[in-house]
C-alpha cells in the first residue's frame, strides 16, 4: 500500500515557487498509516509529464496523486498528458463542463459582474481523458480528475494550495484511509546531548535490533553556529494505537538510556 | 544543457522534513542560466535510489545532483546506491578517509574533547564508488562525491542545508556556470487587476506570439479569502543581460497595456 506524488509546473523547477503541497500531502498520508514512496517534480511539457506518469504506474502504486497544471492557460497540460500516458482520447466531460460553468457563474455573481457563459479557455478545463470522473472544486474553477488503471487510482489536483487542500481532504484522504484500514503511524523525537552521529550510530543499530526492526530510528543532524545538533526520531506503524505508542516510547527511552550511559561513562561527546 | 536533482531521505517522504534544498539549488542554477528539468525524491533504499539515478542518467543530463544520505548512520546509503547504479565497486577512497579523519579531529579539538581517531561509522563515509573524486566538506564531516559517466557529471552532496549550500556554491555552481557560458536568466513579475486566468489567457498567448516565444509568460494564481489574485511573470534567457532585461520589460509592458485595455473596455473582470 503506497502512494506516489507528482508535482507539475515550471515555476517549481526554476525555483520561483517553493513546493509545499507535496510535504503537506506526505504529512496527511503518513498520519493515516499510508506511505509515500516517491515524489517527482516535472516541467509543463506533455511528453515529460506523460513519461513521469507511466514511470510511476510501472511500480504499481495504489495511488498516484498529481498537483498542478489543471487551469485554463496554455501551459496547463496535465489532463492532456494523462491522456497521452494512458493512451486515452481527450473528450468533453459533461460533468466537468457543468462544474466549470457553475463555478464561473458563482465567482462572478459574488462580484456582481457579468461574464460570458463559457470561453474556450474555460471549456479547456472540461476536456479530460475518456473514462475519467471529476472531483468538484469549491475553491477555484478547475475540476480534479480521477481515473483508475489496473490497481492504481490516479488523481489529478490543482496546484493552488487552497484548492488542492480542500479537495484532498474531502475526496482523496478518505480513499487512502479506506485502504490503510485504520493503520496508525506514530513518530516522536527528542534532542540528545550528543553531537556526533558516528558515535550515536551503534546505539541506533542496537535499539532497532532489540525491537526486531518494528521501530525505525532516524537521527536528524542540523547545524547551529559551528556546532551540530542531533534529534533522534523513533517511528512505527501498526493497528493498535496504544501498542504502537508504547513501542515508540520504549524505544525512545532505550535510546536515551544508552546515550546517558555513554555520556556518563566517557568524556562528553 | 540541463540538470536533474535527486533528494534522498525517508524524512522527506514521511513529511517530517520540508525539503528546501532543491528549491534553493533551483534558484541558484536558474540564476546562472542553467535549467533544472526534474526533481525526484526517494526513500533511503539502495535499489530505489539506484533506480532513480539510472533513470535520470537515461535522459543524459549535464549534471545530476543528489542531496542526502552521505552520513555515518545505517540509513545513509547514497554512496552504496551510486555504486549499484553505475556498476562500480565500493572501495576505500584515500582522499575521503583523510578528509573525514581531519574533520573529526577539527570538530573535537574545537570542543577540547578526545575521540578515537577513526570509528567504523566514520570510515563508512570514505567508502565510495571506484573512480570517484571528493568534494571537501568544511561544515560537517561527510565528503561530497563527484563521478562522471559519459557526458553527465554526478555530484552527491549531504542533506544538512548548511553543508550542502557551502559545498554547492564552492564546488558545483562554478561547474554549471562554465557550461552555461555566461547565459543570463531574467524574470520579473507584476500583480494584475484581473482575477480570472481564463480571461487573461488570450493576452498571454498574444504577447508570447508577438515575441516569437523568446519570452515565457506564466500566470501564478493564488487565493486570498474567497478571491483569486493573479501575478504575471515574464522570463527570458540570453547572452546579453541588457537585451534580455529590455525584452522582459517590453513584454511585461505589453501585458499591462492589454490588461488595462480589457479593464477599460469592459466591466471589471
Amino acid at each position: 500500500m503506497f502512494t506516489e506524488i507528482i508535482v507539475i509546473g515550471n515555476e517549481i523547477l526554476t525555483g520561483h515557487t517553493l513546493d509545499t503541497n507535496s510535504n503537506w500531502m506526505c504529512k496527511k498520508i503518513t498520519a493515516v498509516g499510508g506511505e509515500v514512496r516517491r515524489i517527482t517534480k516535472v516541467r509543463d511539457e506533455i511528453s515529460e509529464i506523460a513519461d513521469v506518469i507511466r514511470n510511476a504506474l510501472s511500480r504499481r502504486p495504489d495511488f498516484i496523486i498529481t498537483t498542478g497544471g489543471l487551469g485554463p492557460t496554455f501551459d496547463d497540460k496535465t489532463a492532456h498528458a494523462l491522456g497521452v500516458a494512458l493512451n486515452k482520447k481527450i473528450v468533453l466531460n459533461e460533468d466537468a463542463f457543468r462544474m466549470v460553468q457553475r463555478r464561473y457563474r458563482e465567482l462572478y455573481e459574488q462580484r456582481a459582474v457579468d461574464t460570458p457563459d463559457m470561453l474556450p479557455e474555460r471549456k479547456k478545463m472540461a476536456m479530460l481523458p475518456e473514462g475519467a470522473t471529476i472531483i468538484d472544486n469549491f475553491v477555484g474553477t478547475a475540476p480534479g480528475i480521477q481515473i483508475t488503471v489496473d490497481d492504481t487510482v490516479i488523481i489529478a489536483l490543482p496546484g493552488v494550495p487552497a484548492e488542492m487542500k480542500e479537495m484532498f481532504e474531502r475526496a482523496v484522504l478518505p480513499q487512502i484511509q479506506k485502504k490503510t484500514e485504520g493503520l496508525v503511524f506514530i513518530s516522536k523525537e527528542i534532542e540528545i546531548d550528543l553531537h556526533d552521529e558516528s558515535v550515536l550510530a551503534p546505539i541506533v543499530d542496537k535499539v532497532m535490533q532489540k525491537y526486531e526492526n518494528r521501530v525505525f530510528i532516524k537521527s536528524h543532524p542540523s547545524t547551529y553556529g559551528s556546532g551540530i545538533k542531533i534529534k533522534v526520531e523513533v517511528r512505527a506503524r501498526g493497528k493498535d494505537k496504544k501498542e504502537v505508542s508504547e513501542l515508540v516510547d520504549n524505544a525512545l527511552n532505550d535510546v536515551s538510556k544508552e546515550v546517558n550511559k555513554l555520556l556518563g561513562g566517557a568524556s562528553q561527546q
